[in-house]
């Protein structure tokens, strides 16, 4: 990692954690570079990219500002803060609460993405997409392979869509999901893994055999999504033994009418 | 404006128009501090900045290359760029088609917006947003007023979810957001602005009663979403006449009934 980059990680975790108040001015670039043991134009270009990314406020003759990011940053932002976040340390940016927002974003925004995307796929995505099913089921012991293929059906799912703006606004999201998703596949045994993703692929069939509309595959995969986070939440905030992960699950999705 | 701002602005635009495909090696630092008359360290600074967002890769001891946006880019990008943009040239970046794609997402995604926001709305963000709606009645007249009460608006929704994941999207979407609500109210007449007005509140009233539920709410504000964008879609086609304009917005809001 470049030094910048490493300040730019460190003030951001401030700034999002709220170690780092909006309306807090901070030192001067010469203590600044001195306390984070940075070279100045180091330091420069990481409070540049802080600023555009709407966190800090440089004040030319005055001195550099926190801002509020709620109101002023977008998803990049978050995107940073998580990336460079060890989700496995005490002090994790991404605790419970956070974990339930992105999945409360995730699940509300996806089906949309979906049922848009399905209404305009071609039958080659729709191979496309059941190929990478079928390698998820080869996989279902090795989580990591089965994390990246799921975002990369999500990638081919925004891509369908044809919409440049969906396809940025998916990739701003992607370091997020693959902390969401391995929440939920590190928590789960082989066989939930192999139910999740037959559940995945029992949709795709339907919907391309046209025994669902777009609207009824967006609707139930977002009650596949409501099962994930009601199953990641109970999960987490218990301490999460795998066995709890799947029977929340089962329950969540027995609700659904699916198994 | 800053000499890096200026050179982050300048590359985007190339990068965005594919005037700099994917692929594409830049020319020598050097050689570019030349071209674009800018100071080595500024030219860093922007160059880090477009690493940073995913549209450049800058390989030590190599070159820099151009990045496929679409593929690691955010809407920080598509924001930079719509930002830099003039509406008005001839070259603007904002063309019919970019201006479809985001009203093809918005008119998505704010509905799931409403949707989740009127489940948490207390009384007191209700109040709110009447108040903000009663502002915008009062100022018909003022474009820009009511293009800047109209984000307000958004924004208090957004926050009415209590969701940090969804306020930080929100924000990123704000720019573009600002185009798309500003080619809409430039172009209709007075008594097409309190109509449009007129409906969000009563909407409002409606959901606020009781009479109306969140579900309800989102899917008559898609319709109402759906009829802007096909105004929008017709009128820049044909270069939009206000009439035209007023005709189809009418037209399209027809036939959801809600005049």
């Amino acid at each position: 990692m470049q030094k910048h980059e490493k300040a730019v990680n460190q003030l951001a975790k401030d700034i999002f954690t709220r170690r780092l108040h909006a309306g807090d001015k901070l030192p001067s670039e010469r203590q600044l570079s001195q306390d984070m043991e940075i070279d100045r134009t180091s330091l420069r270009i990481a409070l540049k990219h802080l600023e555009s990314m709407g966190v800090l406020d440089i004040r030319q003759g005055d001195g550099i500002y926190v801002k509020d990011y709620t109101h002023h940053a977008g998803p990049d932002f978050l995107q940073l803060v998580v990336e460079s976040d060890d989700l496995t340390a005490p002090d994790s940016v991404v605790d419970d609460y956070l974990m339930d927002e992105m999945w409360e974003f995730w699940g509300a925004y996806f089906p949309v993405l979906l049922k848009m995307s399905s209404k305009k796929a071609s039958p080659r995505d729709m191979r496309d997409l059941m190929a990478l099913l079928d390698e998820e089921l080869e996989h279902v012991h090795d989580r990591d392979k089965i994390v990246e293929l799921d975002l990369l059906a999500e990638e081919r799912i925004a891509r369908a869509t044809g919409n440049m703006v969906i396809m940025l606004y998916s990739n701003a999201s992607r370091t997020i999901r693959r902390n969401m998703v391995k929440a939920f596949y590190d928590r789960v045994d082989d066989d939930t893994v192999r139910l999740h993703v037959e559940i995945k692929r029992a949709l795709v069939k339907d919907w391309a055999s046209g025994a669902m509309t777009a609207e009824q595959l967006a609707d139930h995969y977002a009650q596949v999504l409501e099962a994930h986070r009601a199953a990641i939440k109970k999960t987490r905030s218990s301490n999460g033994a795998a066995e709890a992960m799947l029977e929340e699950y089962k329950d969540a999705l027995d609700k659904t009418g699916f198994i």
